[in-house]
């Protein structure tokens, strides 16, 4: 039993006390999706992606989640509007660069949104994150595209943690996630959680959810991520057999029934520091 | 038994015999659900929203349901425009002020709907009507922010039917429906449909089915929110145990279920004459 | 055992495992469920429809699926442009007309794509493809409005297949496809599969996943319609009893699980020559 997952309980214990508000800028493919992991997890999400109403929104919540899954120009403005919002109030945001590297709209926006708001947790898998630590990633997305041994999760996580002063999580077999000082690797999940569509979208939702109920967003980026991974394997274990369209609702049963005996004697987390 | 649960029964039957197209312009986060819902109770979904087709979308259909859940500039057009056609051809129109009172937005788009449409039903919880009676609405959109004592809803409910000549329906612990001159309580329901996203919307969508049917639009009002409730109850004793991804999947369930047993049965629909 | 089954199973091998990335321009009520389903297929989806990336992802990508259900202007343009790329690099493009008849924006949109885009495979329902082959639809989207006799379906789709030198794929109790050449009857599928929104959808983007592998776009379009038909049965056999919510959930498993044995054991496909 070790601290982090110690702290993870803590969180988990604080998000369902406190039911924090959300504001999710999301994409429209998995909305539904993560609307329903945060509820699950106890937080409560609202989305709102308009400018007339998206600084409004994020004044009154705990934490703003941004999803360039479906970008749009609309959207854009929206998603920076809000950021700087949340800046100036200081309230967390993370960033989820879906299809980071896979075109030059969503490259753009990356940069763009980086420029423009202090993003406090970046979440995303390997060819994302390694385009924002300025790495020639692959453009069609495929992570072992552009992995050539086995730490290179932790080199780029200090590129990105370096060159932006945020916490970066990189989601993948195993997970690392970084400060630029702690390194923590969570070896849960299951790799059926890549048959579903939403489930890092869900991941980010989650941080963000954690992200809510502290300052230390290194350990929220990890209590998100492991508490996705395990609710994909207890997720698996329950409904894995009878495909992929059972396993999804089973992940979002496992967020809810999410508990501090399944962090202690579920969570695979490993820490080193630098 | 009572009248009002037949009535709900006779409804049903009609829904089921007709099968109506239900016009619905509602937000991404729930539409999937709403359509869904919107079949499993008999009716048929179709969902557009672009201004170019609105008129004649609705024009073909049985009802409208306007759901302002995820606001933006392009569907408060087509709203509008959906809303007056309707009125002109005397279709009925449901109005889910989703999130009104929390932002400006929705306050002023709730508003320009009620004053260029006229709205048949207005459904929501009760910080959203009671911003739209006039009241000092919590921005937080926490019902027991505004709730001081045992009949504020039905107080509530009171002053929008006067203000608006529209069937209000206050949907939580025990929803609260009025014509103005009639008053019913429904006690079905269950805690947890609280933490699935879009029990409202869809709550919203299935009263839109039901007054496809009848010129009667609280008979109708009373009948969608009861549907939901029982739905909530039967779906709690048959998966809440599994998690609220199961939970979610058995709300459709019963809804695809629904008939006159559980209304009589389980109904809990009482009726009070000012 | 026919040689049209024995095909499938190939195309199902192939999509398996060249795990193709499929561009889906889709509406924003079944959009989750097509993504998951390309998925459960053994493909990859990837959504996106800002004209600012259109053209850059359908390069990245093996077929591109359009899909009218949600139609806007914004999407509008995109999708011509993201067809015409499609066209000039030889990708396969599929086109689902939902609501073809039903609105004048549907029709002139239809037209457009028809008229600016090479589409190598239409698949709607029998009102949809009537009016895009010319006849008076019915304007309710009601199929049996058009329906007169026992070979129809046969009728319309040679009118099609002519007139745009495509595959066209009418699905209903018994669905037809043809190149113009061959015809293909698919008795497969259940009742049931009308009561939960997307199976439309989620048919035509599982039949470009199999048009990604192959240049024989009517046998693709065979196999996507026919994985769909015996996934609806085997789904309704699973979990039809309990009601369209599991059904629902059940349609992604049987997908997910598709194997050749259930195209061999349960494929219902008569060809034709003429």
């Amino acid at each position: 039993m070790n601290h982090l997952i110690n702290a993870c309980t803590d969180l988990l214990y604080k998000v369902r006390e406190k039911n924090p508000l959300i504001h999710n800028i999301t994409n429209y493919v998995t909305v539904n999706d993560c609307a329903n992991a945060v509820l699950a997890i106890g937080a409560s999400p609202i989305m709102a992606d308009d400018a007339a109403e998206v600084e409004e929104i994020v004044s009154i919540s705990s934490a703003l989640v941004i999803n360039i899954g479906t970008l749009n120009q609309r959207t854009i403005a929206s998603m920076i509007m809000a950021g700087k919002k949340a800046n100036e109030l200081n309230i967390p945001v993370v960033l989820d660069p879906v299809g980071a590297g896979a075109s030059t709209l969503r490259n753009k926006t990356t940069q763009e949104i980086l420029s423009n708001v202090k993003v406090d947790v970046i979440r995303g898998n390997l060819s994302e994150i390694s385009f924002i630590a300025g790495l020639k990633a692959s453009t069609k997305g495929v992570d072992t595209a552009i992995v050539d041994g086995k730490n290179d999760a932790v080199d780029i996580a200090k590129l990105v943690t370096n060159k932006y002063c945020c916490v970066v999580g990189i989601t993948g077999k195993v997970d690392v996630i970084s400060d630029g000082f702690r390194f923590a690797k969570i070896a849960n999940g299951h790799k059926l959680l890549s048959k579903v569509t939403g489930t890092g979208c869900m991941t980010s939702a989650l941080v963000g959810s954690f992200c809510s109920v502290t300052k230390d967003y290194y350990t929220a980026t990890v209590a998100g991520i492991a508490a996705m991974g395990i609710s994909g394997e207890i997720a698996f274990e329950k409904a894995g057999v009878m495909g992929t369209g059972s396993f999804r609702v089973s992940i979002i049963d496992a967020l809810s029934n999410m508990n501090n005996t399944f962090f202690l004697e579920r969570g695979k987390i490993d820490e080193t520091k630098y």
